[in-house]
């Protein structure tokens, strides 16, 4: 358990966020926020709603997506941040969009308790630098696009996540709850975390190893 | 396999629904998206977007939510709706909430394909009167709120899902990814459900009848 307790939650938005990246962690947070007193602000380039699909983004269909509202711009985000999430997604094949995220989180970090990346969403912080040195994983079908402009990082190639000090990374999707759940564990006690799986009706993993993943996208060292 | 496939989807959303009832179907079909030309139309009341936390239940904090846009009103839905995605949620608490979700659902479920509730979005549909003479099931820790002012919904106590005929409900919250995965895997056939299962990163749940949650919260016959 972590004395004091974080309440200061940050999500990073962008468009072509992975819906589950995001809403995977929130969820069970949301939950988390019943017991104690927790924000959460949402960041974002602007405070225009931000969508799943983005239109820079060829891959998904423009007509099927679902748009979140910030609120909070990079520019001027909240002073007292302690934990930061950072969902993947598609929309970080655009490069720009990598490198506005990236200088946010190296002016960010420093002042933070700890920063959780889900799947893609290690690549803006590798790209920050923050990553160096550090123990991380990343989404395995994206592998190779997402760790090898990345060499300085120590990747784990099988891993459901990693915790390298106060940085949290996790594998693709859906591993974000399972990083969470993990999160609230270490943080919040494991009998928080215990209510909240079987609140959610979840047959969490609780093995930071398992990664079946690797093996399906040929993710090897 | 279904023919023609569907393409046109809704979501019902309403202040107090619980993020991952809604994005974790949404997440599995947004990536279905990138193969299929589907559209999402998401449903709320007003066009204003739609917080997790209700200011009408007081159970969830007031500073850690996230808002969803809508496109559509309930007074106004598209007229070409296949697919109802229906969340549940602590919202659903406030009985004015349910009965305005109950008279679109019993307006719109004549002309729908499929409907699909996860979690307590199992109760409006109850109460719109569809789920009459049905199996069904539901959200297992709120199980005797949910379920004991529907005598006449045939309820399955112990069930991740249940299929009748057009009308697929999940249980409690992550359920609602092993729904919509069986789901896919029914409409668009097994190829895709499992090319989005390791897209995602998922340990699915292919048995129906998987649920130790219905023991752990005490749901018996």
């Amino acid at each position: 358990m972590s004395s004091p307790l974080p309440k200061s939650y940050g999500l990073v938005l962008f468009p072509g966020f992975q819906a589950l990246d995001a809403f995977g962690p929130l969820d069970v947070l949301n939950v988390l926020s019943i017991s104690h007193p927790l924000s959460l602000s949402i960041l974002a380039s602007t405070l225009a709603p931000v969508p799943t699909n983005s239109p820079a983004n060829g891959k998904l269909s423009p007509n099927f997506g679902e748009s979140v509202v910030p609120t909070h711009t990079f520019a001027n985000p909240p002073a007292d941040l302690e934990v930061l999430i950072v969902p993947g997604g598609f929309g970080l094949r655009n490069e720009a969009v990598v490198e506005e995220l990236a200088q946010f989180l190296k002016g960010a970090y420093p002042k933070l308790r700890y920063v959780l990346t889900v799947c893609t969403g290690s690549v803006p912080l590798a790209q920050s630098g923050v990553l160096e040195g550090r123990k991380a994983t990343t989404n395995k079908k994206a592998w190779v696009w997402a760790t090898s402009p990345f060499p300085k990082v120590d990747w784990v190639h099988k891993a459901r996540w990693v915790v390298d000090g106060n940085i949290w990374t996790g594998s693709g999707v859906s591993a974000g709850i399972d990083l969470v759940l993990a999160f609230v564990e270490e943080v919040y006690g494991a009998a928080k975390a215990k209510e909240l799986t079987i609140g959610i009706e979840y047959d969490r993993h609780e093995d930071p190893s398992y990664d079946p993943f690797a093996d399906i996208w040929k993710v090897t060292e």
